[in-house]
């Protein structure tokens, strides 16, 4: 870990976007740009030469002195098994960016590239954090007029009710750090909210969450149905814990409705010249629902529990989306992640050991 | 079973909706009076004199002489929980709506009552077919310009291996049955399509389901992920199999996303008299998109596998929906539900068997 005073720095992979390393390039200069955020610096890396180039822009000129380059022009493939990645692909740009954190060089790093090999990586070369046994990685759901952190989804398929709990633990953290909420809600999802409804696993985590409440670890608010999701209260859920199996599938079935709506929608607008014409007194209102439907807004998913910040943005992420996981990750970054999530986490470790001991919890 | 020349017949519980019980009776008033269908009877359970006076109305009389009424008004409420539903309510209309299938009076039943009671309720009372242990709900969800059936949404949520594979053939045989698809796709629900991953649940079903399409049992076409669900494609898949768990979160944040949208786009496109001119020239468009957020249109859930046909409908179905259910629900009774899938079940049985002998798959 860096110094505290120092402005972070993060590892930025510049490969293994869908849209190539010019538009990461562009959404890093465009975060360095925005002058409401306190400075940091970034490393990008990948192919040394391309990079250099690309910087030599005019346009680049001011935010040049807080760019580094750090060459690895080897690319990890979308398709690659992270078993491989792990023994054959040291020298790839993700390693290789994952190695900085390591080093201490830098204190997080953001990559567009291969899930699965990211989640490997940052496991077996940053660790879990002390009373942790596995990352889990979380993303920021856009619900129409509010967001949700959404976790585990997808880094453990099948976990422990210990480590469902850890995850609420995480997801409670990264939203008071990153998104600002004060206090999130944590609801654990469920397929039916009276006691005693879902599985045996998610009973389990149940009963710990509600332990770590009464203490005020954390503000677990109970079981919740899928139902509650989307819904539009007052009361609504800030951090949703799941297991990476059911969050997986979760994410991706509700980017492909959104998606799949969007063109829907165009296509219904669009299919006559009345509808056109029509269209042209609906100006903002077409540009908002675009941009509500647009999932990937909050773009970086952060692989939460390790003792370095790892972020994914979405393989296809535009410089926009890459300029704002940018600066959510700096953010995180500059709230120096550890300290506050450790407390936490040691906190729930005694408490279960106690409950265990009192054969409270079975855990 | 009734004998094959007769009309189907099917009970329907006219309590337990959230709309009340007339809405019922003139929903079932319409799928009587539809004119494509071929003739069915139904028998309308729930409380005598209330039916009675509703349907002595003048609308009712072209229908009157094929329904029938059995008292029972005592209500199952939706809170209510399955244990204590099946002690104490065993003279509830959802009750002896089932036990009319029991006695052979009636070959299915419809219910817009509670959920966990009707699963239950028929678990119990109508028990699995030969060679299956549990039964699974099924629901088919709108995905913009074509259906798909995802089951189980919630009878099973912990279920094996052999139970997922049951869900695959009950599925498809739904499918077929009931929607008129021929030979449907199957998917098996995971978090990434390449062999290996997902659970070990998942794994262990993947195999099974492979060695039944080699056998042309069922057209299985191996694992999907949550972004193929709304892929508008020519291989989509026309049937869904996973957990009751993953299911029944799915469909409810579908569900809570689609009804979250249609109120975001009214909010949106009437938000000023210029748009609400523009909304004028939009029209039938504006129709196709609401009509195509409504996620209950296809409102029947089938509970399948037992030795009578269940149906679920939404508790808050309007008439046109009740419509809708009872017709589906007769047009799987006509189709004698029984052999062909038992057929299946069996066959699937003796293969695993043989699998099993060989060691080529571990049920």
């Amino acid at each position: 870990m860096r110094n505290r005073g120092q402005p972070p720095v993060l590892a930025v992979d510049v490969m293994g976007s869908d849209r190539g390393p010019k538009e990461i390039l562009e959404g890093v200069r465009r975060a360095l740009c925005t002058r409401t955020t306190a400075p940091f610096r970034v490393i990008l890396v990948g192919d040394g030469g391309m990079i250099r180039a690309t910087i030599a822009e005019r346009r680049f000129r001011s935010v040049l002195s807080r760019m580094e380059i750090f060459h690895a022009a080897e690319v990890i493939g979308m398709e690659e098994s992270p078993t491989k990645v792990l023994r054959q692909k040291k020298r790839a740009s993700m390693a290789q960016a994952i190695e900085l954190v390591k080093e201490g060089r830098s204190d997080g790093v953001l990559s567009c590239g291969n899930t699965g090999a990211l989640v490997a990586l940052g496991t077996v070369r940053l660790r879990p954090i002390e009373g942790l046994d596995r990352p889990a990685l979380a993303t920021v759901i856009p619900a129409i007029d509010r967001r949700f952190v959404l976790l585990d989804v997808g880094a453990n398929p099948a976990p422990t009710a210990r480590q469902l709990v850890h995850s609420a633990i995480l997801g409670s953290h990264y939203s008071s750090v990153a998104l600002r909420i004060p206090s999130p809600k944590i609801g654990l999802l469920s397929i039916g909210t009276e006691e005693g409804k879902g599985n045996a696993l998610v009973q389990e985590a149940h009963e710990t969450l509600k332990l770590l409440a009464s203490r005020q670890i954390i503000n677990y608010r109970g079981l919740i149905e899928g139902f509650q999701l989307f819904q539009e209260d007052g009361d609504s859920i800030d951090v949703v814990v799941c297991d990476g199996f059911v969050g997986n599938v979760l994410l991706k079935a509700m980017e492909s409705i959104a998606k799949r709506l969007k063109k829907f929608l165009r296509k219904e607008l669009l299919r006559n010249p009345l509808r056109i014409f029509g269209c042209l007194f609906l100006g903002a209102a077409l540009r908002t629902i675009r941009a509500k439907l647009s999932a990937e807004r909050y773009g970086a998913a952060p692989l939460l529990g390790l003792s370095g910040a790892v972020f994914k943005a979405h393989g296809g992420s535009d410089c926009r989306e890459i300029c704002h996981a940018v600066l959510i990750a700096q953010r995180f970054l500059r709230a120096g992640m550890g300290e506050e999530l450790h407390r936490q986490v040691l906190q729930a470790q005694e408490l279960l050991r106690t409950a265990e001991k009192e054969e409270k919890v079975l855990i």
